[in-house]
């Protein structure tokens, strides 16, 4: 501040310089066409990295879509379908209703506040509704709070997603939407409340960027308890200790939506820097994108030369969760860690998702696409690899992986035992052999095509 | 603007500060790596909004095309894919060629200006080419015209798609070809020249953000027209009053399609603020796609809970059509209307369009996906909502609806009766029998696939 | 500058203002919320252009690989998947550990630095891990070196997809594999040292924007020389002198390819502005794009309407190229060429692509894709219609065609031969009969779907 001295009239006229007066010169300055505030300029930046890096969040359920219709049986493939452009829109309902008022306002230690209705700032909707001397009541925010809303709103969808891939082939559409509204209204805005909102977790120092406990871990635990409630699929685990191949139905599908989902994490993992309004800002944004896509590719290749060892097969399938794993490993602190640890994060991430394929067979609990290894298995991974890497405490993020998993797991296996007693939450046998497609939705989702009969399924 | 009293001397320099020295002070002020001029600062953001929201708008062309390659049986497949990357592409350079001009160029009440050609301004290539005076010109615009052209050709693209869907599987290429031509260059450009352009409907009040009645029920006037003079596909409707289920031959790739136009769709309403170099801007641009999302959720869960009472099942393919609805539905003002509201909007566009599916049946109007439900009845309705959601007149909404109503329905059906009596715009029974892709492309979309013989089609 | 003389006070104020104090004046000036010095602006806006226009461009890999794995016929499609996820991942890494530095870092007139592992500035790493002091050093740069990795690096990938589309359907997956790695890891590097780098071409003023030549032409380089080492598939040239035809498996797949690279070329070629961050930066852009699309588009109607003439027949395949082609040809210089120039080289890109989809079956070079007519010939025609639309050098732009052309085509030749004699370049007669799903990966990629036995292959 040495110059300052210099320039006594600058000194004078910084020192009585009162915010409406800068802002004053600054609109002087900013010329006769743009009436542009300074201040609004940050403000514009980190609004518009939510809002446009959540809608490639939002593809991210196209990819989903394309991963799990693509993996099961065609017979099934329609139900995928339908449960999954159902969930999106369940989720974003049920987070407007009621989700992000638990996860973001007022939240205490625990939740936040049961409120109805997402409700906007009243500056922001004056603003829109043409109040100008709104304006400074918004720009005291770094940022809309609809484009917030938005970004989070697209990542409670994700959630959903994980567990219809895992139940995939035999549970009942209504039951899982009834789950999806519970999971998207209160169980991830409870979880999301003691990080994101600022409870009793984040109070402790946890650290989870974008979500490898909060959003895979959490998807993937609700999914593993409902594998346990909802029971394998007919046929997969036989008597003689064999397990059934159900390969996938349309492979390059699959491969598409492993693309999207790659492609969407870039806004998933971006723009969990929740701003882009300075240098340090777009710096670190930078730094995240190539830590996830070296995270990824990492991936891909340790689950590639790993499958044959460990599966017995150069697998595809396994190479494309590789992906997905290393996506979600790397997801807990892209932010923190150096490349080079991305890499070693992400190939870890493939191996164990890898080993997590080979380990629910051995268990005999059915996850038709993987999820339970690509998320939650990787997601653990990911959220205790910080501490490693960078230099987060151990014991805090253990406790917050032990802590979520118990309670989503907890809530989730309530939540589906009290839907098996009531709605149920499998469908009938026959509907099962005879494909949910025509058994719930009364459509195929091939009908011109010739199919191969289905081998009788052994009991 | 008291604070200013406080500091004569800075009125004094307020007062004096001609433009040009303020442009001087700035880049004094901007440091010295970077000469950005303050005024640049909304021109980069607004452009910027156009070129990215631009090209997910282009990006919906890939949705229309999956979801109507989808939709249609095996045997015409190809022929949709042909349509859509040819129409794309005439689209576009017929909108560069006369449309951008006719729509926005010297609009008096009616119509632009004939020129051949779209102009960018001078200015703006003299910038490229070099001539760093021509900036102060080039900024006295909000915008580079050139980023705006990119905006609104995507736009017109949207139109001609809509048409496609609905005379899929029986109307010659080479008219729909022609078609689009005229509809790039000549009739959209009319109405977006009434409305967006500055012509009578905008001078009157007509409130249509993104173009519920521009875009989406130009596109459904034009194809309903086309469905009239076209007629029904060979044994859609038979003699003893049933209609031949003609069910998507590809379902999962109509889900994919709707998921893209979902995505694309943010461009599309986000994009039509026209701006992002302001809080305002970019607070309504976060409104803008909040609920763009809540109307799209909504009418899928609507669709979804009504086409069992409506169409006595629970229809996946009326489901997906619900999310296009309620897209359509909230494209006329999802700047204006509150949040609540958009849910509203939504779920009446996804009952509207169900109840639009049964109605075109009964009244034997053959729409291969859906188009005139989801763009035209859904637009219609979308556009009179502004009404009762944000304050429009009801009577300018109504007259906008009519009139380019009248125009486009009237203009399109004459154009299709001339090329009826010209080239032609039915297929002969043998290539509707046979398909389009083997009668009219010479190449079969699943070529490898063994696919079911269709039933003979009684006539 | 003549209204400078009138305020004495302010010239005086200018001349003495160190950089420090007009930051401090900056920063005061930017009101209270917001810290943003001035000089962040245009650093933000370059950073965030490489990032979002990158993450578009590593979406064109989904591109290829639905492009490729539609084209061939099912008994290769997974293996198409693996070889593309295979090789984007192989890609990146290779780029990270040794690609980058060759080609960006310290390029005298031939070849970067032989430094392993990508660096990101040192001061951009301590700003991300929190010393503030560091960002003078960082905002010293004009954006990100990270973000510009990712850009570069996302190029890198598209070169290689090039290669496996030629050559799908023969080449054994980890030869394939170790030909990506030297690709990616020097030969491309190479090039782009030469070029992009700041080496000898760059110095003689070679002109390629986004890599008509860097990229397009260094694909189909090294495809055209694998396909000659390589050979053509079993059966496709039959002793009579006939052509087997091998028409894609799943039409709508590579439709699909084609509208991701479409939509993907936007960020190919507008992030290859390399900065947003002026007004003349982003005009610039909106004039690339408007180019991109424009050259697109016609190359879609001149190979439509040339497809006849040319093949014989009206090809979808083709037209579906052209708009490839037409692409790759403007990618050369969209930033300097009027838009009716833009027309007329993408129409004329389509014309010389389907030539060289008949000139290559002539000269009996099997071409899975037309990876080489829509790259590597449009790629050439490209870079020379520099000279005639923007007044580029004819002699240096068929230099750097020439001398990119041999270093390409002469090293992929001997790598290729090099694998031919260590792992083998090609499978057995038995497993292409079998293909390679079956016969290398253990997986169908359609299963469950009755497909037609493939007709015997006469040798």
């Amino acid at each position: 501040m040495g110059g300052f001295a210099k320039t006594p009239l600058l000194r004078r006229l910084g020192a009585s310089l009162a915010p409406k007066l800068m802002l004053v010169l600054a609109c002087l300055l900013f010329g006769t066409t743009a009436a542009l505030a300074a201040e609004e300029i940050p403000f514009i930046f980190n609004t518009f990295s939510f809002l446009i890096w959540g809608v490639l969040v939002m593809w991210m359920c196209a990819g989903f879509t394309m991963l799990e219709s693509g993996s099961v049986r065609t017979k099934n493939t329609s139900m995928i379908c339908m449960k999954n452009i159902g969930l999106y829109s369940i989720a974003g309902l049920a987070f407007f209703f009621l989700g992000y008022n638990l996860m973001y306002v007022d939240v205490g230690s625990v939740i936040g506040s049961f409120k109805f209705l997402y409700g906007p700032s009243a500056a922001e909707l004056a603003l829109v509704a043409g109040q100008e001397e709104a304006k400074s009541a918004v720009l005291a925010g770094d940022y809309s709070t609809m484009s917030d809303w938005f970004f989070q709103m697209v990542f409670v969808a994700t959630t959903a997603s994980i567990v219809s891939g895992t139940l995939a082939e035999r549970v009942r559409m209504w039951s899982f939407f009834a789950f999806t509204l519970v999971l998207a209204a209160f169980i991830y805005p409870v979880v999301g409340a003691w990080t994101w909102g600022g409870g009793w977790l984040a109070g402790l120092g946890f650290k989870d960027f974008a979500g490898s406990t909060i959003v895979h871990s959490t998807g993937g635990w609700a999914a593993l308890a409902g594998a346990l409630v909802v029971g394998p699929r007919l046929g997969k685990f036989r008597r003689d200790g064999k397990v059934k191949p159900t390969p996938p139905s349309n492979v390059l599908i699959v491969t598409l939506g492993v693309f999207i989902l790659w492609f969407g994490w870039f806004g998933f993992n971006g723009g969990s820097q929740l701003a882009l309004g300075s240098a340090l800002d777009v710096v670190a944004m930078s730094h995240v994108l190539v830590n996830t896509n070296l995270a990824a590719a990492a991936g891909v290749l340790a689950a590639l030369l790993l499958s044959r060892p460990i599966l017995g097969r150069m697998d595809l399938f396994a190479t494309l969760n590789g992906a997905i794993a290393g996506l979600v490993s790397i997801t807990a602190a892209p932010d923190l860690v150096d490349h080079h640890w991305a890499v070693i994060i992400g190939a870890i991430g493939g191996l164990v998702c890898t080993a997590g394929i080979r380990l629910l067979e051995r268990l005999k609990i059915d996850d038709v696409v993987g999820a339970v290894p690509a998320h939650l298995v990787a997601g653990i991974w990911g959220t205790l690899a910080v501490c490693i890497a960078a230099g987060g405490n151990f014991g805090v993020q253990l406790l917050g992986v032990v802590t979520v998993g118990a309670f989503v797991f907890g809530s989730s296996w309530l939540l589906w035992r009290v839907l098996s007693m009531t709605l149920g939450v499998r469908v009938s046998a026959q509907v099962e052999r005879l494909g949910q497609d025509a058994g719930e939705l009364g459509i195929e989702a091939y009908p011109e095509f010739v199919l191969m009969p289905e081998e009788e399924d052994e009991e």
